[in-house]
């Protein structure tokens, strides 16, 4: 079998434009693998604890990982890091589309920057190169304006733009990456990131094909996916908010500000009444069958243009049901907004939701709003907020930072309805439904996350999820409503997977099960790679994203959820369904000792770092007096 | 992809002779496997602690694997466990041969025996069916004799037999059990439990060849293995004893009661010697194509019949250089005595040789040996010697019950030179030599054991096992003389590897790698396991082994190993290499961390019990009051 896996990063210091090219050994590519293992290698080795997320000290990673851009479904997606201004701590966001694989294509499996430019500027990486150049012709325009500019200037239109739009270079604190204009590395705040280093976008081009060492297994794999179309036809027609109205039947929609877990507008905002309404297209990324992306038209009373895709459930449960908003069009206009801009439509979501309750409330008057009625369900008003937030004007300024800070800002009862943990704003999934969700919220590493979660009901039922479970020795369902031992043990292997995945940047979208994700990774590398190598690699991220953590100084008590969360819904499928603190309080006690954590304070053991090969990190812990 | 694995369990008391069949669901095979973690189920389940070993309330288990019997090479092993009346913890025996394939195909991964027979019985099972048959006519009765007897007296001579021969009967504490008349389920003294329950012999027989969900993978396996014989051509050619001199010459062959690493006789001991002289044939075991077993034949001085196979490795080292007998004749002689009359190689030799440094040393004189001139390198001495343990006859029965009673007993400086873990006599691999070796004697459940052992030097250079170990995340060679945390952390995953293989009692010497382990496992069994599920079993066995002890009372200060090895060899290759006490025990106390284990005690925590989904042993020791 061949050996041998190459990967060069480029480095550049946008403070004197300078650029090089590292190229590290084989075996730091076995560990750390790329995506957030990685970043959060990176992050703890160069950056000193306590710096400004938004000042010239952090490091902005975009990074692929080692099976990024081969062709196979789920292999086009990137991650970009830094320390998240949202959070104060580790701070990654995932993304789609053609500009991981190009990235590759283009000879870099990451890139590092570092300082901050004088004057705005964008990168172009191509075939093994990289260039600082000039951008500020470019700032203050929308992507699809920036994207055009740069493809015009590079005389390609074939390069991909990863970038911000002018919310990002406003340092609105969730401001996201958008790549190919209508795919967001949406959460933790890295857009702002970028914008404080005034890098407007990165362009990537590369023309050598990403080498892989057993093509003959992608292709079967291939073929095994396209003969399995019923596996992922539903995401396919229906995209991901196709399950919008069996989270509304179960009672786990987040609808009001997380107040109720169904929404009488459920179907109106759902991914059939999509299909059947405004959508034109289906949309893929890089060599993927599955095609979940949405591509939407509309011209009354919202215009919408296709070129921003269409929106995810995430969006369609953010900026519709948790504002009570029924409208689609109004949410695919909510949509092409924060995509022109590079906004997070989670966090937006969730920050005007918190709006709306402090409205209805009596905490914000019109005289805070601008006279904006900013109740629930009025979807003109989410639409001004929005722009407001934009153009960080008039309570969209303080909107802009963030729900938590937003909150305390307000002070008296506002923080209680801030939904958000570690200071980033909870995505669309309800704890009450799904009980290890909820932990997962806590103990995350970028707060309230959903991309590297455990969603209980699909755990509960014979769903293929839990058959292929059985390759980790998980063998038999688990109630959704409960949080045991048992669901603990589930939860802990399961987001090390998730981890891992986020590590090889690895889609979750197209049905593989545990096995086929490890051929996929033997295939590319030519590795004799195992589950358990891919296991430990996520808890090699699990480890490094929380050691970056305890070094900022967080605690176990900032691995909590709202309270909101343990206050049964008294209405819905859910009434009276309790889901205890004390069992949450349970259930992370045992997960950090799981994770061979301290049972107090969260903190990784000297043993488990050892153990996972990371004994530099119980020094650099050390040093800081962790434990 | 075919699901379902059916598995059937024998169940006799012997007080009754009542039988019984039990057929445990699916998941209970995924979970617990067979052979080490299914004994050790069961033994937690069924005995109250302190009962005597050797009474009737202790239960014999023998066990094969999910895929023990199908056609591969390596899977025609055994397990055979029992409470140890060597330790007095958890003990298990594996031996190779036909036995356990053939018990597969009689239809049963196991046999639990129970109770005492008031009068000698033979357990015959065959085709689904158990019968508990007269054997007042083969006690006392050489194992070859006692073969062909019941062959005889069942009108078959396929009939596989399991047996014990006097030195069982006779509760020698050593005693073992043997398939075939020359193979042996050699450690733990499992033959005296045997003898206790007055069961002298099971004999197998089954006509139902055993499912396979996936024979293609199994052929694609076999013809792999035939295409690179070069893998283990070696243990072919010379046998396990192939190895003796490279041992030597590294300053690592256990010699003269481990007193020294290197033996001016090893080449006459040698595989290479054995090859060369007495060995007439190759012979091999169910489906392998390692033949790694002699056949070897004398006339004078020494008679040795080639029924009885020929000494291993273990066998050479314990009775040859151990002992210093240079002679391989007189080896190959002790080798039959105690196949015929089922005795374990290695305790024998380390107990003879023990007695031998004391009558050197004056603690035994000729008075107590009735005569016997019991030194270092007669080989006459140590066959009177070998002839009176298994009459249990003057110096005999003192040595029969283990080099760690009969130290007790003779008092004085005796203890000091027993070669014994928890009364295990410790087999012959050298911890100055191998540091990580050292560890595993004393955390093994059985005492001093190689079986599921890590052999340091394997690892210190380019093997195929280091190769192989990429595959657990084991990257860069270790050096062998060294116990820091990466040598930990290599010992802590492969012994898990180990405690597995004990589990599927799969034999470690076909080269097969982790991948294709992990492929057996699903060709036989159907189930789209990993090596992670795998490890998980293995680490499922060594925290149910190491909780029956627990609940016997075993403490930290019982994992430990004997003072001589903390004291360099002052000539040899290894002259003057320290292996500290200090390195030893801070890599134990790392060992149980990364074990999950209280750093101090060494028991289980609750959450490791919990995440292995073993909550019922966590509530066993919390019934205990452990901890």
């Amino acid at each position: 079998m061949p050996y041998g896996y190459i990967g060069k990063i480029l480095r550049v210091d946008l403070s004197d434009s300078r650029i090089t090219v590292e190229e590290p050994e084989e075996n730091f590519y076995r560990r750390y693998f790329g995506g957030r293992a990685l970043i959060a290698y990176y992050l703890l080795k160069e950056l000193q604890p306590g710096i400004d997320a938004l000042g010239p000290e952090n490091i902005l990673i975009f990074a692929g990982g080692v099976a990024t851009g081969v062709p196979i479904s789920g292999s086009g997606r990137n991650s970009v890091g830094a320390k998240s201004p949202l959070t104060g701590g580790y701070g990654d966001g995932e993304v789609g589309g053609f500009w991981g694989a190009e990235l590759k294509r283009a000879g870099f499996d990451a890139i590092i920057v570092k300082g901050r430019a004088e004057k705005p500027v964008y990168l172009s990486v191509a075939d093994g190169h990289g260039e600082v150049r000039d951008a500020a012709h470019l700032w203050g325009k929308e992507t699809t304006e920036a994207q055009k500019a740069i493809r015009d200037e590079l005389h390609d239109d074939a390069v991909r733009v990863a970038q911000i739009g002018p919310a990002g270079e406003r340092l609105v604190r969730y401001a996201c990456v958008i790549n190919d204009v209508n795919r967001a590395a949406g959460r933790c705040g890295i857009g702002a990131v970028m914008g404080s280093k005034r890098l407007k976008a990165v362009a990537v081009r590369g023309h050598q094909p990403v080498p892989v060492k057993e093509p003959e297994a992608l292709k079967r794999l291939s073929q095994w996916l396209l003969a399995n179309r019923d596996l992922f036809q539903g995401l396919h027609e229906n995209g991901t908010a196709g399950g919008l109205m069996a989270l509304d039947a179960a009672g786990g929609l987040p609808t009001r500000n997380f107040m109720q877990g169904s929404f009488k507008g459920a179907e109106a905002i759902s991914g059939q009444t999509m299909r059947d309404t405004i959508l034109v297209k289906r949309d893929t990324c890089f060599a993927c069958a599955v095609a979940c992306k949405r591509v939407v038209k509309a011209e009354s009373p919202y215009d919408v243009d296709p070129v921003y895709g269409g929106p995810e459930y995430e969006t369609c449960a953010a900026l519709g049901s948790n504002c009570m908003i029924d409208d689609l069009k109004a949410v695919a206009r909510a949509n092409q907004v924060c995509a022109a801009n590079s906004i997070d439509t989670i966090a937006v979501g969730t920050t005007i939701a918190f709006a709306m309750e402090c409205f209805e409330k009596g905490i914000l008057t019109p005289k805070d709003t601008d006279g904006i009625e900013l109740r629930f369900g009025n979807a003109e008003a989410l639409l001004q907020a929005l722009n407001l937030i934009v153009a960080r004007k008039g309570i969209g300024n303080l909107l802009a930072e963030g729900v938590a800070r937003a909150a305390e800002k307000l002070g008296g009862e506002a923080p209680s309805l801030a939904m958000h943990v570690k200071g980033q704003e909870v995505p669309l999934h309800e704890p009450r439904l799904k009980h290890a969700l909820g932990l997962g919220y806590a103990v995350s590493p970028t707060g309230a996350d959903h991309v590297h979660n455990f969603h209980d009901t699909a755990w509960s039922q014979e769903t293929k999820l839990l058959r292929d479970s059985k390759t980790l020795g998980i063998l038999e369902p688990l109630p959704a409503q409960r949080l045991d031992a048992r669901k603990t043990r589930a939860f802990t292997y399961f987001t090390l997977w998730r981890h891992f995945m986020n590590s090889a940047v690895l889609c979750i979208f197209p049905p593989w099960s545990y096995s086929q994700v490890a051929e996929i990774i033997r295939a590319a590398t030519g590795w004799d790679t195992s589950i358990w190598e891919l296991l430990k690699v996520g808890e090699r991220a699990a480890n490094l994203t929380r050691a970056f953590n305890v070094r900022e100084g967080f605690a176990s008590g900032d691995d909590d959820i709202p309270d909101r969360f343990f206050h049964a819904f008294t209405e819905g499928p859910l009434a009276g369904v309790a889901y205890s603190r004390e069992a949450f309080l349970a259930a992370k006690r045992l997960y950090y000792q799981m994770m061979g954590w301290d049972e107090e304070t969260g903190i990784p053991t000297a043993a488990k770092l050892h153990e996972l090969d990371l004994g530099w990190v119980a020094e650099e812990l050390g040093r800081h007096g962790k434990p």
